[in-house]
This record gives C-alpha cells, sequence and structure tokens, in this order.
C-alpha cells in the first residue's frame, strides 16, 4: 500500500501515520519529493487489507498494490486449472462449447435442442430453469419442473448440463440436477452465494457483472475458491457502456488479461454480450485468439418463438454451421475441441 | 411497441409479423414509408411484455414504448407515497435524515453516534451488520450481534433503526431486529430476495444498482410492490462511469426523474456516491433542491479507525454542522425535516 | 511518480530502472515488501512527465503523483479567479447567469431573447452562430451573419455575449464580434485550439468533454494558461453514461470538486446535460449548492419552433420563473447574483 | 421518425402535431392503442433530421428511424469500398497491416522501423509528427520535420505513409508529405476538420472517439464523404468505460457491426485500445474473425526509449513474430495480406 501525502503536509502528520501503522503491525519506508511525501506499507495481506487510511489527516491517496484476491492469482498458481464434466473439460488446451436455449419450455423443445448441439459438437448442454428478469411481468422460469428436463435432455444426448443459480435458498436443489452451477451477472457479487457455492463440490460458471472490473471478477472468484471449491470458470459476457447498438459491449481484451492473471478457465458468452444474432458468430470465433477456454451460445430450435432471449438466439442450423468452423481456430491457438 | 422493419423488407415478412401478433392477441397499425415500414403493437402490459419480436425476418428494432412497470409509476398513482416508520416519515414533505456508521462495531460507537446525529436532528439511525465487500480479505461485518447493538442504540436515542439484508436468509431475522430494511446496490437485482422483501410489512430502502438505468431501478421497486409491500424509499448512491476521481457518480438528474415518474419517496447518499468526506456536504445540500425527500450519510465518532469507509464518513461535529445547514434549504423547496 | 515492480522482480531489473532514472536526472527512494518493490521517483514536473517507464522489464504499474497540470490548480494559486466582462462578473462570490438560444436564428428571435433574458436578470447573452452537429444533414448555423445579430442583441440588452468557436481559423473572427469564446465538449481536446486561445485577450468558457475525467478538463485549461490567458471558466455539462434517460448525466460533484482542485471559476449547463426541459430547473437549483459561480442555460422565445435544441430550451416565461428563484438559494451559499 | 406521445395526450395536441408536420411536408400515420399514442412520421431525410419535435406539448419521446447517414451505409452501396495507396490496398478482402512508431522521434528511428517492419510484412508505415497530448507539458511532436523523416522513411523502404492531422491549418502541408491522412480520437467530431478533409484527394484514416457511438462514428465518415472523398478507413481503437486494468475497452462487436453496416473497411488499432504490449499480439489476432480488414500497430526500436507510449509499443522482433502469425488467419476469413 502507498500512502502519497498532500503537498506540504506536516511532519506531524507524516509522524502521526507512521505510528499508527507501527502500532498496527505494519512496516513503512518514507520516500519523500520536493513537494510530496508518499509512505510506503509492506505487512501481511490480510493486515493492508484491513487498514483504510484515506480519512488521516494529510493523506491525498491511497493505492493498494496488493491485490484483493490470492488464490485465483497466478502467482499463486502458475499452471492452468482444468475444469473436468463427467467426459467435458475446460481448460489446459481443451477447448469447451455449452449450447443450449436461454430458458427451458418444454420436452419437446428440449430434447432437440440437446441432440442437435450435441450432433455439432457442443460438450455441454445449458438451459435456464429459474429466469432472472428486469420486469415482473416478464417470463420467470419453469423452475424445478425445468431442472429436470434439463437433466433429461443432457442425459438422453450424453451432455453434462449447466444452469443458474437464482436463488441461494435454491443451490443445493439446483446442485442435485445439474453438472455446473452457473452465477449470472447480476448475482457476481452477491457474496453469500457465492460462499455457499464455494462449500459445494460442483464447478461454478461465474459470469462477470455488468459493471465489474477485472479485479472484482477475480474477488468474487476468490469467495468460491476461498471456501474450498477450486473448480471456477470464468465468464466473460459484456459490460455496460454508452454504446446501444450492442446490448452490451464484449470486452476481449479482459479474456486476455485473465488468462495472465488467472489459471481459472475463461469463456465467453457472446449471446448476452451482444444481443444481436448477426454477431453471434464473428464474436465466438475473435474470441479464440482472444484466449478464450471454450464458449456459452444460445441455440433454440425456433428462435421467433422462443419465450426469452429469442433476438440473440441461433436456430440449430445456424449453429451447426458456426460449431463447424471452430476446429481450425482453436488448433491454431494450440488448442482442441 | 414499435416494431421497425429494415429497409425494404417483404410484404411477406411484415405480413408474417402481423398474423403473429393478432395470434397471440395484439392489435397491430402500420406505418409505411417509402423507405422504412414500422408496425404499432397494441394490447395488455403482460402480452406486449411477453413477445419478443427483435427475431423475426425483416425486423430491425423493436421499441418498447410500454414501461416494464406499472404501480410504481406516477399514472398508476398521483399522490406521493408517505413511508413512516415509528415517529419518522420520508416523503409527502417530509425530509428525512438517515445517518450512521457504515458498520456496526461496537456497543459504545453505536450509544455515542446514536445520541449525537438524534441531537443533531437526524430521523433514522443507520448501521451495518452484515457487509457486502468485494475482497473476501475485508472486514464483512459483525452479524446478529450487530444487528441487536443496532437496535439498542436505536432504541435508546428515539430513533428507527436501517440496516442492509445482505442474504435473502437473513431477512426473517433482519425483519425482528430493523425498522427499515435496506437492498444494497449490488442485490438490486436481487430479483428473489425483492419478491421476499415484497411479503414483508417492513419499509424497504432500494439502492440503485451501480449500472442501473433509471427504468430498472423502477422495475426492482415493482418486485417489492408486486408483493405487496407499497412502502418502498428509492435511493440515489451514484453509478460507474469512467471518472476515477470520486468513487462513483452521483447522477441527482435521476432524482428530479424519479421525482416525475414515481410517487416513491427518493433519498441520496452522497457518502457511497462520491467516497470523499468533503464532497459530502456540497452533494447534501445540492440534492435538496434536485428534489429529494431525504438523505443516508455515514457518520463515524472516529472515522480514522473505522473498520470500513472511514474516508467517506463525517464525524460527529462535522455530521452536526451540516445538520444545522440543512433546514433553510429545505424549506425553500416547500418541505420541512 | 511511483513505479510499482512485479513480484519477484530482479535485483538486475530494478537497478536498471534506478540507473535509467539517475541518468535523466531524477532521484530514487525504494520501498521494498516481502513481495513487492516500489521505487519513487522525484523531480521537476516536466521531467517526471516526460518519463514513460511502463515498458521497462518487470515493471508492473506506474502511478503518476504530479498532477498533469500546474497554473490551473488551487497549489499555485490559493485565491479564486474572478472573470470580468464589462459590467458582467463571474466567480469570487457574483453568480453569473448566461442565458439564449442554442442557435442564432433571426434578428427578431435574437432581439426578444436578449430583453427578455436580461429583464429576468441574466448577465450575459448565449447563442450559437456556428453550431457542431453529429450529422451533416442537421443545421449548421449562420455563421458570421449570427455572430453580428448577436453583438447587436447583447448590445441593444446591454449583455455581454458569449458564443463557440468551431474552427480555429474563425477564432480571431469570433473574438472581434464576441465578448467570451467558448470551447465546445466536442473540441475539449483540440489542443491546437486550445493553445490558440491561449494567447488571446478575451475570455474562454471551457466545456468539459463528454468522456473527459475531472484532471483532463484542468489539464486543456492548462493548455490556455500556459498561453498566458489567465481568463478561463470551466463548464460542467454532463457526461456520456450508460443512462439514456438524460441526454448525458450531470456530475454535479464535480463542480464540487473543481472548487476545491482549482482557482478557476465552474458554471453548469443543465440545458445539454440533461437534454429535457422539466428536468432543467431542478438542475439549475442544485448546481448552486453544488458550489457552482453560474449557470449557462438555454431559452428560445418559442421552443417548438427552434431550429436546435428545442426540447431542452425553456421559453421565456419559464425563464424568467426559473430566474427569480435563484436569488435566495445563491444568498445561502455566501454569493449574489 | 416516431413521436410517441405522453398517457392520455389530448386530442388537440396530437392535432397540433399533425398539423405542424403536414406545414412543414412530412406524412404522419396515427397508431393509437388504449393508453398510447404513436404518431409515425414520413418524409425525406433532410426534412425529417431538421424537425425537432421533442418539445411539443404531450409529447413522450420521439425516436429516429432514418439513420443520420447515408452515403456510409451498406443500403447506398452494397459492395466493399476498397482504399488503395500505391500498391497498398485495404478492403475487399486485402487486409492491411500499418505499423510503426508512436511518434517521429529521430531520421535513425524511422529508418529502422520501416526497414524491418516491411521485411516482416507491413503494407503501410505510421509515425506521428504532431502529437494530441493531455497535458501541455508532454512531448508535442517534431512537427514538419517529423513529417520529413516520415516521408523519407517511407520511400526507403517502399512503405505509404499514415499520420494525423492535428490542426485544420496544417492539413494541406500533411496531404503534402503523407499518403494516408488521420483523424485521431479526440478530433472525430471536430466537424469543421472533418469537411475539410472531404475536399482533398488523399484518403483519411477515421478513429473512433472515446465516448463515440457507432452511429456517431458513421456520421462523422458521412461528413467526408458529402464532401466528396470516397476513401475513408474506419478505425476501431477502443472506447471509454469504467474498467481501468485497460487503457480504453477495445470493442471488437463494433466491428463486426461495422462491417454490416457500412462497406467502408475497418481497422483495428489494439495499441491504443488496451495501451498494455502483452495484449497487443492476442487482440490484433482477434480482430480478424471479428471482420476487420486491417490493423494499425505501434513498433518502436527501443520501446524503453520512445518519447511516447513506449508500454504500448512492440520492439522489431516482438512485431515480426506477430506479424508472422498473421497470414493463416486472415485466409481462414478468406482474406489475404
Amino acid at each position: 500500500m502507498l500512502i502519497v501525502m498532500r503537498d506540504h503536509a506536516s511532519p506531524e502528520q507524516i509522524q502521526h501515520i507512521v505510528d499508527h501503522l507501527h502500532l498496527a503491525g505494519a512496516e513503512t519506508h518514507l520516500s519523500q519529493g520536493e513537494v510530496k511525501t508518499v509512505i510506503g506499507v509492506v505487512g501481511e495481506r490480510e493486515l493492508v487489507y484491513s487498514l483504510e487510511m484515506e480519512g488521516f489527516p494529510g493523506v491525498s491517496e491511497v493505492i493498494r498494490v496488493l491485490k484483493p484476491y490470492k488464490l485465483a492469482g497466478r502467482d499463486f498458481q502458475a499452471e492452468d486449472t482444468v475444469v473436468r464434466v463427467g467426459d467435458a473439460q475446460i481448460g489446459g488446451g481443451t477447448f469447451g462449447v455449452i449450447a443450449g436455449p436461454c430458458s427451458v419450455e418444454s420436452r419437446e423443445q428440449m430434447m432437440s435442442v440437446a441432440a442437435s448441439v450435441k450432433a455439432a459438437g457442443a460438450s455441454m448442454l445449458r438451459g435456464g430453469a429459474y429466469k432472472p428478469r428486469s420486469s415482473p411481468y416478464a417470463f420467470q422460469g419453469m423452475g424445478l419442473d425445468g431442472l429436470k428436463l434439463l437433466r433429461e435432455a443432457g442425459d438422453s444426448a450424453g451432455l453434462p448440463v449447466v444452469t443458474e443459480v437464482l436463488d441461494v435458498r435454491d443451490a443445493e436443489t439446483v446442485a442435485e440436477w445439474a453438472d455446473v452451477l452457473q452465477v449470472g451477472a447480476r448475482n457476481m457479487q452477491n457474496f453469500m452465494m457465492l460462499e455457499e457455492l464455494g462449500t459445494m463440490r460442483k464447478p461454478v460458471l461465474l459470469k462477470r457483472g455488468l459493471s465489474a472490473t477485472i479485479e472484482e471478477v477475480l474477488s468474487s472468484a476468490e469467495y468460491v475458491l476461498k471456501g474450498g471449491n477450486r473448480d471456477v470458470i470464468l465468464c466473460e459476457r459484456g459490460i455496460r457502456t454508452f454504446e446501444t447498438y450492442t446490448r452490451n459491449t464484449l470486452d476481449l481484451a479482459a479474456v486476455a488479461a485473465f488468462k495472465i492473471l488467472t489459471h481459472l478457465p475463461v469463456i465467453v458468452d457472446p449471446s448476452h454480450a451482444t444481443g444481436r444474432r448477426d454477431l453471434i458468430a464473428p464474436m465466438c470465433r475473435a474470441a479464440i485468439p482472444a484466449g478464450a477456454d471454450g464458449l456459452i451460445v444460445e441455440v433454440h430450435p425456433d428462435p421467433e418463438h422462443a419465450r426469452c432471449d429469442g433476438p440473440q438466439s441461433l436456430d440449430l442450423d445456424a449453429f451447426a454451421e458456426l460449431a463447424s468452423t471452430l476446429g481450425p481456430r482453436v488448433a491454431l491457438e494450440g488448442k482442441h475441441l
């Protein structure tokens, strides 16, 4: 931690801070320029993070150099984390493709999607049973019935299934029926849910929040890791900006950054990021050289009649066509499907 | 709803959409320009909100004219909602001031703050027992013990108490000890929690999410109102933007907009919005002519040693000084403390 | 400047940087923690700003502690700059109100507005002769004829006039006819124009860019000040965010921040900030306790038929009504109209 | 244009608007729902864009359906524009790579870079002679001497040269020495400069502004095209968001969107977008499947001693290595270097 003092802070103010830090158990180093004095603070992560020095007299700025996460960092673990679910795998050279509808709507819909995306090369099946909707007047999902249909469809096609935990109280039920537990963008900083998932033994798919920084995503992952669950998959799905042509702004540089900062696998969701069917295929392909370890794509047998996210869903043929283009691109990055 | 067709959409594409809408029970009106055709769609809110037309062939854009909320709107209820808590009141001409520390830390701290802010004119006491922290290594709050200390301090000073519900599973416990249930910015779209609070009989203080639009705040309020709980207080606390000098960007025009769009009372939190002690007093005063019905301010007897948010907390004297300047400004807007 | 080294940077990397800095004429101080080393760099502003150390081996982050401006800062000049134009004054306790139409459209329009806003208490007249428009198909202003009409209207009402310099090649012409030279938001970082205006002897009204930070506004002001022109008025007019209900997001905390950081007067433009007529009056009044030294408001005798910005213009009566409410609010801040 | 009326707007208000529009020469179509009335407005682009209806009594919202540009759109020209400069070409299946230092610093530097990037496969040479810098205390470029060095280096290596026009008054001088005229992000809405460049006969490289929407980029391109200069290259270089890990947020979905909306070639600048050397190569490669027609990359023989943008510059070897990976990826998109 670096404490930048105001111009012409008094020697008493500086001494007051140094004394306070020594009492707290930290070490200090002074750097005094003509106009600026900077106090370097050294100590354990927990100690340094518990110090809130911004309010002291004479302080201009406090800069945290230590990251707010540890277990998620490459410094802690250099080799890639590989998440295995049944026969499927994400990370460590395996590029995983998760596909399926926004929401589970019927047995027929799920069986049709599952068979089709499996044939096209998907490695997991997605489908929402509990749907977060901005308006209470929109379709909220089929709940437990949806979970069961998802499971059945996944089993019949031989695909592990991914679904969202919307309410921490449902976490155990969801874990009974699903293989991967998704934390939605709106819950990325629902810390109680993250702690709960940290105690479970199922992989967690953590979506980036709409206004979450790269560092905050890693801090949220840390909540799960700290609980003992080491199987966390990060998901870039677009951030909220001033641009309105796309639903969100897909931040592929964040994917490249995650690959440097963390050992956790990272996947990309171009459906939610762009909200536009015609941008999904190019963004899926762009995610690959950005460093992604996989994709999650919305696919629906009849997007026109989808109860949610139709405009950003591919139909079965469009997904198959897209999937057929991934192989050579993945291979160029030294990975395989 | 307005469906804007692509330039030169075919008559068959237009007819296909019109047929689909009629089947769904909606009425349509066509507006055909030289290059653009627009289909107006008329029907019940629930029906129109269930239609996802963006994916149909030939569609360029879908514009929703009906708002995703109803109960929260001025069209539904013209007169201001007034929230009453014990002797305190917010809205309908009464300007409420909620003050207290970021987190409950000790009995001594709480008793001291409560007596002091009461004397200075605050109408409610705040204090966090469960703290949402980006990093799992930061102080997480005292939990139930904190709730009890908050209650005791409020009772001793004769102030109703406000605290955050961080986990939906704690909602009932919090409701046992607190008078107003706060939903934090990170939970503004935790729809399951909003639904739960909608069934309770305690007022809800709903903070705007870091990347939530004005319309989304009102949609979240709608979740609570739809459950039967009509006592919702909105809170503007800054949105996330590119500016880094302040912690967030306080959006006072949103306060003025809320007063036009909704009958719910609106308060302002300059502590979280700015994150800087020296900006709190001017922003408190600016909130008044913007239309605010109240304030929520972080106050700590010893900000230097606060375990959270010290840099944005006022000490007891600074709060008393600020509070003494509010009266004439509130009066100029035709309201009273 | 602080140079934060990567974890476990080698002693050679650190020495390499220290040597480079000493050669360049800077002094260094080392702060070595268990995992992090930080090099403090001390020297002249120009020297330190010319060092780009981010690319050196082993560097994790470079933090600039010295501000990129000097003349604009409170440290350089503690007392408020007061800008005087004829009888009018902005800053140093005088609250100035600049009013007039978005664009000059006709002699009749300008004479009517000028007389009316003068009667209502405005201290300067605004009007655009050269208009920046996103689309080349929109009205671009009357040019020189507009300048002359603005001058005539101002003279007849006894009001100094403010207008935008859109093209650096027109700066001298504009300076012949106008009293205050406005730099629009889109030109805030048109550094060549800023330098040109720095050599002129007319006050400059510098609008904040749509995505400019507080520090960048002050750096742009520094370009003008450095040229010798000390009469710069800053103008907060909203920044671009994800919120679409308002045209931009008015950042009143930036006004309070500017009053701390700089001695230059600061005014607020609620017309462009909100883009909505019904939000202008509350935002004008909120600007006062935020610390503003004045306002700039769009006023048109017939907003329905305005050739630009009609939706955010007040008519003559609405402006008069608004103006009549400012006095007591300004007085409460210890200022006067 | 669609005019959405407020709920329960009076028949008189609706008629008033319809009359006004008919007088102005536009046609109208009414769509009346139970609560909402929408007026569709049809007419010539110039006419419709001159109507500002937001201020009329009873109006809730005005939605513009016609785009503010025409010549830039795919509807106007379906086939790709190909920009040819000497032997080099961008667009229409040819992927162009522009490389060179942020700023021209010396003859030696330029000759070394030019020869090296030519050998690595670059098709044009870049280098800044006039540098836009936020702070007046930073290095501002070598000016005319820089232009001449750039020309000489390009000629010696057989590469056309690209450089920025920072001041409209220098446009002709720059055009004398350079082959492609760059408009920097900060000047993207300097409409007077765009108009000037529209009259010239050299290709224009138009960079996206930090807070410019996709539509605004196309409107700015329209200014150049309308002047008669049809050779415009768009450049995505990142937008300003809340994320601070990267200098800006690279918006690759905008690249895919541009390829749908416009016939103009689009290139990507990962150096300015990310500001971090280690993210440049992955983002260069990700730009290809996103649809880019080329790249512009900062390359310096000695990034440590670069006078500007060192931290985001590749050295000669790193660029050569990157360039060697582009061929197969470009081929997969059906293009060639």
